[in-house]
């Protein structure tokens, strides 16, 4: 990494909704990115405080429209909105060959999926450029590290996904069998801040309730595509502003041991900086606010089964947090640089 | 049922607690149940009032101790208390002569595992009264009707096998195999009222955590018992006061449809008063206060699986509300007498 | 009371809202009054259970127009509409001449101000039918229950003002002068259930906000009507479904005792069945579900203040609860008739 | 300042509490405070971690018991403990003659009355070293700024008393007058740590409480101490783990306009880099997890009052945060070095 004298100099695009709002905070701190533009949907033509009183003066930025303008001179494009948006986007920018000198991360779902036909069933469209999907690169920056650093686009994964693939990667590597069963609970701010009837406090709160159930989640195919085996996926809305809990059940092979099992998440992960193996299962609550992932084994030797139990902030290492993951990973910065590590406790 | 001109007298030990004040709270509104008698562990000595300051003038009946002559001239007996407690009881009683006389329900644990061995596997200790052990009627009323209606002593089931095995039963009826896996959350109150570090209000806002887990908590064998399935279970704590949530799910049959699983439910529980099988997904809310069971069935063919989703109020239907429903079943009455069925919403 | 053959006929307008529903819930038990129709302004063409699927098969009934014709055959109206909308829908019954043999009930805003240049101030527009203005009877019970009991339409109270008004009342009879300062909060059920970016869960939880500062809250000339003193009023919105408190706070005169202020708030209610004053103060838990209203009252003898805390349940006492309340004083049925008073804890 | 070689070592007592720990986080990022030596009541001979378990590996410190010996070789002791245990701790180090070369923040209230008999009254006893208690200066960053740059100890304000008087400052600087009304609202980690029945989520969630009420709480004298007036505060607990509001109402001097009101706000907080007076009242998720104090102020014409909102995170300006702020002022760093002000939305 050569010293820089001057940050790199990134746009932001999604700012009013939770996953954008949270890539901005993060960036607020970090040493080698200045986001020197936003844009936004709804938001285009009011301030970030506008959108986010809080900030008071500390939010004078305009946010503006997502045009093509908006993505000339950046160094760093982050897109962080609604599924759909980023690819033809993205189709638009490369048209106008603004893509050749400019490096994206992308927190939505339309480069995710590298099989198009994959894509075209879990989104009911075709691919709107297919030529660029073939240039992304999926962010689980635990497992992409080399081609995230180099790759012209990454496609940050999504926040079920990143949580049940790292802990079945332990039971894979333990050589569990069978279908993934991922049973995952999610907070709220998940479903993002567009109004609707679903989201309501007074639907919310003191109430769970099952989604996108039967395996017709956007994430499954994101799963499997990454995990190289059938998953049983089953997302619960919790009364929860943040936090992500995925609850990874795989059939253990016959002699499996609690201490291979946990040799097994030791190996994969005792170098990873933002993955914490431990020994008692994880709260959501010791991830707020951070990039972490907390993960706890167990092993049920009467029934022959292994759990991972992986708890992330699902804005964080579910979306923003990983985001900046990757991009201290793009830009060779350490890859922890801006990225929390203490909760926010209580 | 022979018209009553007196209500039953009940004795109601416990009722400091959140099951057993539930409980109450039923009886209330009964009209042939009358609470006449109360006793708890650490409020004897004071009034329902100390320990409710809601119910004012309405909680002026004194709460004595547990003694045998609590239950001396009583026509019911309801024991809401911490596991390990019910069964020495219940034993003086007998010795006593007393339980002759009286018929009993226990929300507690003492007497639905009906293996002795079993039980001193999950409790750490012999059972105290093996010869009470063998009189008691695991009381899953839907299906255990019959024997309920004449049983001496009702063991009421715990929370999550209720709601586990209401949902396993529909997919065990369509042909289902393998294990039961059965992911589950709990509002907080079936933690219990005692004052500790897990159940405070900042230890559980915002926040999830699983717990029991590895097949160690004391509800896998009283669900193995009532399924004849082994059962990997996985319960996780939420911040709910009531309320919960069994995501139960099994291998499908080969060639399986909806329409068929659909039909298992159908069969099961067309005619049960307080089950509802519905098309879409339960969310807690909607059984809040009540005594009802909500499920949701689900079939994902791609992976042949099928699911129940099963919502209950764990007071209710998890507790006390079918507590209620096994008493009138006991007593001939109709089985919803007293048992809320519109929740409080919002 | 005329003992009576058949229930009398309701109809209800604006069950899809959270008071419409309380509405409706509270009335499925009462002995004598029947629900035979239900309105909507969005919900319109559906059912029940459309707007509701707790309700299931229970949830069957049609929702349709509020046209003139839904009123017509009907005993008893029930509107639970946005402002605004309650008194064109009296003034086009009136021109039909349907009002004759019809008895209202107003949970909405129109008719609770009497003079109508209040109103115009408070609603930015003119009264639209002062001539109904003028029959209807502000229905705080305990206070105008001999108006209520033959008025032809009862507009009932605001939650805030009948929180207010109850403990202001107790200050006022002990001889406390000055404005009525009264800090007021409430749960988010009262803001409605239509979808807003202020009561989305992620924007309410692990939050707290005041609104409607400076005097400029509807409900303001609500309470300075009852109570023919300045108040200084200011609504919080609190992370709470249901619950309102109020923080009632006036200048005590010289030399008043808290014996003698205690005696004031007795003498006002201690016949009042739905009012219980007690001697800590009340959380809004003790009331949840219920239509009573709990009152504490202290004294700052140091700084010559006297204080009433109010807790009710905003949907209870300060919506549907008083309504029911108000319908059985209109019908001569006994007053707590179908009202709960054993709230929902925990 | 000079520039430093080395950080200051801080030995912090009471880490285990939800203070203490927000003391903790904050010092762990910043550039001139070191915590080299942690101690604990309950905590001791335990580990960060045990206590923390969310904390991991960056946990490891042990915790030790607060002997004299812990104080030595320290540069900064900070005490985050229930009220009455740091006074004789200081007392028994004054003995030693260690305070000779230790400058002290404490977050408790031992240290906060300057009057021995406001003390004697508030706590119930004779304050233990009235010797130091003169040294001491009252920590409200804002307006004892030069006295706590060169003070030995500094008495860190209740969260109440800090957000209280940060608002009834302007109302006093626009020349209000009569009592101060503080109806104030806490969030649950104000309570402490240390299970009880009163803070469980059950007895918490859904609800809202006052306590403390008639002017019997501790933080009035500390109030009347820093305002010179009369303070008429009411404490209400809500269901939220962060957040404090405080609503401050005094009488509107004759001609007093917003404008007025808004131009002493500006003229005391302009340049207070701590501190936003803001156009619209804020909610205290506005300033969640920041040391920031968020001020709304508004006139009512009609009635003659003016009020102000005041929005603190009780563990940061309320404690530990302006704890931060004023050690910063203490060793003449940058006053906000350390402290966040982005709060974590959502």
């Amino acid at each position: 990494m050569t010293p820089r004298t001057s940050p790199l100099r990134v746009g932001l695009a999604g700012v009013t909704g939770y996953a954008g709002f949270e890539a901005w905070r993060l960036l607020q701190t970090h040493p080698h990115f200045e986001v020197v533009r936003l844009a936004a949907g709804r938001g285009a033509g009011s301030t970030l405080a506008d959108s986010w009183p809080a900030l008071g003066p500390a939010g004078s930025m305009p946010i503006g429209k997502l045009t093509i303008d908006f993505a000339r001179g950046l160094d760093v494009l982050v897109l962080a909105l609604p599924h759909g948006l980023s690819a033809p986007y993205m189709a638009s920018l490369k048209a106008e060959g603004i893509l050749d000198t400019l490096r994206v991360l992308d927190l939505g779902g339309d480069f995710r999926l590298q099989n198009t036909m994959t894509y075209a069933e879990a989104y009911g469209a075709r691919h709107p450029c297919p030529e660029i999907l073939e240039q992304a690169v999926y962010g689980l920056t635990e497992f992409h590290r080399s081609a995230i650093a180099t790759a012209p686009l990454v496609a940050n994964p999504g926040c079920y996904p990143t949580a049940t693939a790292l802990g079945a990667r332990i039971l894979l590597a333990a050589g569990c069998g069978g279908p993934v069963h991922a049973s995952c609970v999610s907070g709220v701010s998940g479903a993002g801040r567009k109004p609707g009837s679903r989201t309501l406090y007074c639907e919310v709160q003191d109430s769970v309730v099952p989604y996108g159930v039967g395996g017709t989640h956007r994430h499954v195919p994101e799963m499997e595509q990454e995990l190289c085996s059938p998953v049983i996926f089953t997302p619960h809305l919790i009364p929860a502003i943040r936090g992500m809990l995925a609850t990874v059940t795989m059939a253990a092979p016959s002699g499996l041991t609690l201490e291979q099992l946990q040799a097994a998440g030791q190996e994969l992960y005792a170098d990873e900086p933002l993955v914490m193996v431990r020994d008692v299962p994880p709260a959501t609550r010791d991830v707020r606010g951070t990039g972490l992932s907390h993960i706890h084994l167990c092993l049920d030797p009467v029934r022959h089964v292994a759990q991972a139990f992986v708890a992330i902030d699902n804005l964080g290492k579910g979306a923003a947090g990983q985001g900046l993951q990757n991009l201290n990973v793009m830009f060779g910065f350490p890859e922890t640089l801006g990225i929390p590590t203490i909760p926010l406790l209580p």
